[in-house]
């Protein structure tokens, strides 16, 4: 795909997710800054130079669509809350889109499930795209070894460069795993 | 400083160093690679919305302003060194400005001496760029234990969001610790 001078398109994939302390269809706080970041600072008044590649990946237990905890007393009560879920990730990849195109930018967002950090880099591997942008909760060494750091695994493994987006020091929360 | 429409410019600083192989004035594979990339992938054709800061570290002993090696005959052999010497530095720092130049983008460029790794950081720390961009090598585990990376030093350190660009195979040498 390319720009209206004929020069490719810069691709910016920039991976998604939830927020972990209010769930669907919150986006977390640190993907919404590296997402804003990547709009104010890289695309611009541009528009039309980029296409930014939205990738969320959900955690099959974090993300409660294999929620084993939960009761249901009948067919319907499973297909409304699957219905609720539909919609609420919808809403979700929405915020994001609408941003682009309220933006003028070119963008294309989807779901995958699995591990992020594995499939952050196999998507990357699959479309590479020019740059990956990914937001940090800015764990602490430990933490990074007991919670484990997308970014951190990304910036290591992934095929094309990377941006590493740290949260603002005002919007952490009170508990730095939460974002 | 603000671009045409009022939104403050993006700043970029760019880390270049000379080439490992051919000295001054040749800029080395890496740093050559990253700059290029900047201006192609994330300046593109917005120029007036972006400010390139071009810096250079070097290192006493390495790029050889300090070199006791040499004998000098003369007052004026001495002289003449230091002439050639200060040519070759600006030739090296104009093969960048003039890119940026014939780009239309805005840039400062200057030489700091000391360590690469603490002088970019502290560079960054007292101009807060929005982006810092640099070139890697690409070094193997060890290499970076003995030789030690700028790159991974300033992705760890460094107090903005930081691209480290590496050589495209292509362009890396039989030894990668080359550049």
């Amino acid at each position: 795909m390319a720009a209206k001078g004929g020069k490719p398109l810069t691709t910016i994939m920039v991976a998604v997710n939830q927020s972990s302390v209010k769930g669907y269809p919150h986006a977390s706080i640190s993907c919404t800054g590296a997402f804003e970041w990547t709009l104010k600072k890289i695309v611009r008044s541009n528009a039309s130079g980029f296409k930014i590649l939205l990738l969320r990946v959900e955690v099959p237990d974090e993300d409660g669509f294999d929620d084993e905890d939960r009761t249901y007393g009948s067919a319907e009560d499973i297909q409304s809350m699957q219905h609720s879920f539909i919609l609420a990730r919808l809403k979700f990849l929405k915020f994001f889109v609408k941003q682009c195109h309220d933006n003028g930018v070119a963008c294309e967002a989807w779901i995958k499930q699995g591990d992020p950090r594995k499939l952050i880099s196999s998507e990357v591997k699959r479309l590479q795209p020019d740059l990956l942008v990914v937001g940090s909760r800015g764990l602490s060494f430990f933490q990074k070894i007991f919670i484990g750091s997308v970014s951190a695994y990304c910036q290591k493994n992934a095929d094309c460069p990377v941006i590493v987006i740290n949260r603002s020091p005002s919007q952490t929360p009170e508990d730095n795993a939460e974002d």
